[in-house]
């Protein structure tokens, strides 16, 4: 049974309940590129009060550094170490969970924000943001592409330039099936300017469908990802609670990896009503109309 | 139980029982761009045994012009009103089933073969081959792609030149209900150049996912290509065999649509050892190593 946060002491108690808060950042933080009411007070007040901050995104087309940029633009605070973006996750798994040997390369279908992840856990990569995938293939691409053993994964993420020949790269490399598919997470939408278009777990299908392989998720609600965060920052599960917008990612993945709570905002995807649906896939422990009413009430 | 066709016998009481033969296209009379032995003599046969031959195929980037040209270049004869690709029969269902509004249009993810077949019914289009399409989401894209009511119907197929502009367009006119949404065929793969890459089913995935909608699909194994070939062909369905070379697309389509019979031939995608899997998701009634050998042995 969810619990709504409407009065001051139900604030105080969640609040004296955790440690540690981890953040979904986009339909919590803010909306597109519009700030959310109260958010940086509340944000200042968990600081005031000693409490661990970390912010989570799904997003793969920022680096850390871009991200960082970001929450400080919104006059958050936040450190390097402190922001665990679907790049950042994914450029460990490879490195650490896949152990790609040194002559293999990650041929990317995603944007720059893996590319820079990679780069500094020192893993050779492809594809991603060159140029020159993006144009039509040629009968000269159809007769030479194909598997190839220098590629040890096909690393999907959100490419808002994807075209016909990546796909046809990624579908030949994983043809081998020493060539592991990756995908930096399958949120089906991409939410942006107040409204949403295709997302990373849509852009990746055509190479699902087509391949009838079944990626390794490495963003949130998978508990890959939590692995990843945990690696960075040693704190206690029971401890922290998952703040974020979406049951079936956010929420779920404050299930999926064992966290003490979980709080909804009504500010992003998730609606109300949603939470007591009969089908409803997850039910948070909290939830709140907007971020910015913990420092506004509490 | 399938019975392969081996001696001419078999091959003589095959031909007897059908007055209509309806051929996929590649895999079984060519494939990719080359020739397959024998067919142009078995072809001959049936013509001058009298036999009405009909081309099927789930391509929906040509036209019938073009799959005319591209079967006569393989010295086979061809008139244009036996052959159904599925940019027609997807034409026909706009035309005659969904009866599009004369002020709607269809929105092609697909290439020139859907334009003109569309052009030829009478059917306002956009999107498809239009190459100011072909290029980067900008911000001002994102502010501005919303549901459109002129648009009536999205329409996907094969498009080798697809991008992210292209899947947000359609994502965002398929929020309207009424937009309805249309698959000229779920094939997951393109065979082409001796291997394969994704297929006009694999294209479509994006939207599929991204949408949570179904898509009425309009080529084999659905009725509703049959459905469209009778309508200008018309012929008993029980005096009619289906040859094609995949059992999950040709072979159901002759069951999906109640032909007398079906020939798998092993030139093209299925496998003999796939006919006596256990889970082999339909059985051809006859099969046949080439479709060069019933002229030859028959």
């Amino acid at each position: 049974m969810a619990i709504k946060l409407e009065k001051p002491d139900q604030y105080k108690e969640f609040l004296d309940k955790f440690d540690v808060f981890l953040f979904d950042c986009d339909g919590v933080l803010w909306s597109g590129n519009e700030p959310l009411p109260g958010v940086k007070d509340t944000m200042e007040l968990l600081r005031s009060s000693g409490k661990q901050i970390i912010f989570v995104s799904n997003n793969s087309t920022k680096s850390r550094e871009d991200y960082m940029k970001k929450i400080n633009a919104h006059e958050i605070e936040a450190k390097l170490e402190e922001i665990y973006p679907s790049a950042y996750s994914s450029a460990i798994y490879v490195k650490k969970v896949l152990k790609l040997p040194e002559d293999k390369k990650v041929f990317i279908l995603g944007e720059g924000g893996i590319e820079s992840e990679l780069d500094r856990v020192g893993v050779k990569h492809t594809g991603g943001t060159d140029a020159s995938l993006r144009r039509a293939v040629n009968s000269d691409d159809l007769n030479t592409i194909r598997p190839d053993p220098s590629i040890g994964a096909v690393l999907c993420g959100m490419d808002r330039h994807v075209t016909y020949l990546k796909y046809c790269m990624a579908y030949q490399y994983l043809q081998d099936p020493n060539c592991a598919f990756l995908l930096t997470n399958q949120d089906s939408t991409f939410p942006t300017n107040g409204t949403f278009f295709p997302g990373s777990g849509s852009i990746s299908y055509p190479l699902i469908f087509s391949t009838g392989r079944t990626p390794k998720i490495l963003g949130k609600p998978y508990d890959e990802m939590m692995e990843a965060i945990v690696a960075g920052v040693n704190f206690d599960r029971k401890k922290a609670c998952f703040v974020g917008d979406r049951l079936n990612t956010d929420i779920q993945f404050a299930k999926n990896s064992g966290l003490g709570g979980s709080l909804l905002v009504l500010t992003g995807v998730s609606q109300e009503s949603e939470i007591y649906e009969k089908d409803a896939p997850v039910v948070p422990d909290y939830y709140i109309n907007s971020l910015g009413d913990l420092a506004k009430k509490a």
